[in-house]
């Protein structure tokens, strides 16, 4: 059976993700990071998500990226935008999907993996630079440059299977496979419970995604919870 | 001033490029890891050295690759090996550098420095793939697609002073810069007092470098501790 690293956040994409490698195939082997963000329940959200969808294997590594800051989402400091903003926002996290595959890519080369899958999406995204098509294929052949496999000849893929999609087409896809997206957290900056805000990027986008798909928002929300 | 991250381990390479990268008028951030590595009292050589040669700030992640393994460096049920081998060696870290630049990228993301500087080389090493130069171009042009900066136009470079260096013109640098050797540990597999055991690759590249070079070898010995 082909191996594959599946970067697992506990969001939308990622859990989609996880479905379409498993489709496809592959013994999945989750991987997700315990960063300092401010939307940690999404951990519980990737554990719950990787067992439902079968991962072999789920994986959490902590990593002190609050040390380094720079991003709403690792310093309390920087508040999470309730509005759209232009160019890069500041939930940017400073080489986040690098630093990520950097260590997928160190559990592939332990599993013999040949592939490494990101939920990397180029259409309905938050135009962070480490989404780009461009910075995905560099990324790749460096990858193909740095290990034990790359020397012996061993191809690394990074797949890649939303990066043209519509928020709606991954959501479709997703309730093809039998995605439970009530399982899944996107907000930036959810209540302790696990309630979306509803008003960040990430919760926009998904609320949009789900109106455009015809299909019901399972997510839990701040303000109906309110109602 | 002209800032860089500088990958600090506390070995006997990274202390030369940080005196490099000082004399060439870089405002120096060092950056060491704290990852399970077996030799973890280079980290403490880091922190001297970082002072000694003037670093601006000096900051150590804590990052447990122990929790993927696959080396004798982040295992210990992996033993150091004690010969020369053939091919890569057991103490090559799955993609260590891969981890150590997306780090060192997401920092100079926060601090705007254009400059990475690390300690790899390609002359006198261990046969690590990712200490080939051809890695390292790779890895810079992913770098200046993945970040704010590459999309707002300023240039990351990665920083290589020692790839064509052998060891002994590495230690005669390092000397005319007034690095103290003594501060730095190599060994990959050195006492609990940091005493190294002489044996393993990384000693035998670092006690044939300072005879090539004709300069006493500063290193505490474990046998010589014992005689």
């Amino acid at each position: 059976m082909k191996k594959a690293v599946v970067l697992v956040s506990g969001g939308l994409d990622s859990s989609t993700v996880l479905a379409l490698a498993k489709e496809q195939g592959y013994a999945c082997h989750a991987l997700s990071f315990d960063y300092g963000q401010r939307h940690r329940c999404e951990l519980a959200a990737a554990r719950q998500v990787a067992a439902a969808l079968g991962a072999v294997a789920h994986k959490t590594i902590r990593l002190d990226l609050g040390s380094i800051g720079g991003s709403a989402l690792t310093d309390p400091a920087i508040a999470v935008p309730r509005t759209a903003s232009e160019g890069i926002p500041v939930t940017y996290v400073p080489a986040r999907n690098t630093v990520f595959l950097s260590l997928a890519l160190a559990w592939a080369e332990v599993l013999e993996a040949g592939h490494i899958f990101i939920g990397v999406n180029a259409v309905d995204y938050s135009g962070y630079p480490d989404c780009r098509p461009e910075y995905i294929e560099a990324c790749e052949r460096m990858a193909n440059l740095a290990t034990r496999a790359a020397v012996e000849g061993r191809r690394l893929h990074i797949e890649t299977p939303l990066i043209d999609l519509s928020k709606a087409e991954i959501i479709r896809e997703g309730a093809r496979l039998g995605v439970d997206y009530s399982m899944t957290v996107s907000c930036y900056d959810p209540d302790e419970t696990g309630r979306a805000c509803g008003a960040c990027d990430a919760c926009r986008l998904r609320a949009a995604g789900f109106a455009a798909a015809g299909l019901p928002d399972p997510t839990r929300y701040r303000a109906k919870a309110a109602e």
